[in-house]
């Protein structure tokens, strides 16, 4: 299996709250960009995705635990792995680390296809999921 | 002249950033929620707008003085009024005020009608247009 | 039992992505707007708290499902609810519901009391306690 | 002079609305993410500042002007400059390119020196002036 795609980010001022924390609601965000720069990278870019339309994903679960305080300031990386694969959906996990590899918290996504015509069955392309496939946790 | 278009607010953990204050941009997002307010009360929701797509009215310009910090828990109430309507383009104006009726910040967008389909001579609809005369600003 | 507590938004436009949806990180945003609404209710203001610095109640766990889309205009209620009740952490559970009364999504957040001083035992002030008591879920 | 400071962006999909296209207000987000890296490459982090609590520099006005639309997937590069440099403030200007070098949207921020203390005639620190200095725009 390959290393675990990373996406680099800095707690930045707009992210933080008046209790001096990463505002919890900000790591889905965070996530979700994670999220987006790792189908870039397996080749399926969401944005041509949704330009396209010929693929509705939703979202229909997220879940976070926040385990540290994330800090205006700190430079963390968000480890992005596909934790399940299915014919219709697919769940994408996330760690967040510090720069001294402290695990700061975890996310969960899980994103399931909608057929947009009513096809009865439908299921996720064949490339996609070979893309994704390459990125399925051993864990 | 009518009294101006009030849109109340409550400044909101997330509003906030480890300064303290209300993180500079959210008071655009704010404004923006009072000019919706401010449409659909005016008959004319946005919504409806983007929805129908045959208006299409993007900003062009938007611009904010902040003259008093704004804190979690703070009520402030937006006062919203036409300050400019022009055949293809309106200003929209904000004032921030306090309970005690202080000026907090002031705000300033600018629409401008598009032609989605090369019409040469777009103009506001009349009915839109009457609208938001009814609320230009006299000052 | 009391009704639940019910906190009402409105879809905006910056609510929305490309795709017409509300983006789903956007639900904690509501669901904490919620949650700070019905901590003022209960008469134990979060701003309050959060000043005084004598109560730390970090958010641990927070979760969301969505069942179907919230669309711009659409205007929701969010109802809140205490589903859990500990001696040092609480569970907050959100109902989304749509003007007809559909269930669009449901969210769960979990807080934990820290003790800032090294106090071994803490436990939330007993004034919390009985606010939050009187709206447990009783499902 | 330098070459301007240059902070690449990508349009994610929460910069988006339902109109296809980013929501206006998120353009300061992505203006103050870029002042915060060019204060970092200028060697005074934000963050440090806001920790020390010795140098309180308010944005008192921000103003934006929205050329071209931007759309998810697109690359931005901002640019960072220093319009404007006096004892107690300072204006940072930045300009939206896209990978064509096209000019998409402008933004003017302005920083103000305040006294914590009631020191009469504060002035911005010699080194963070030097430093400024050094990105002043000649235009």
């Amino acid at each position: 299996m390959a290393a675990p795609f990373a996406h680099p980010i800095e707690i930045r001022l707009h992210d933080t709250d008046v209790a001096g924390r990463l505002f919890f609601a900000h790591l889905f965000r965070h996530a979700h960009d994670a999220y987006e720069s790792f189908m870039r990278s397996i080749g399926t870019p969401l944005d041509a995705l949704i330009r396209q339309g010929d693929l509705i994903l939703p979202l229909t679960h997220a879940e976070a635990d926040y385990r540290r305080p994330m800090r205006h300031g700190d430079r963390v990386s968000i480890e992005v792995e596909v934790l399940e694969l299915r014919r219709r959906s697919f769940a994408i996990g996330y760690r967040f680390l510090s720069e001294t590899g402290d695990l700061l918290a975890t996310a969960r996504t899980l994103h399931v296809l909608i057929a947009e015509d009513g096809d009865a069955t439908p299921e996720l392309p064949a490339a996609l999921s070979a893309a994704l496939a390459s990125h399925l946790s051993n864990s």
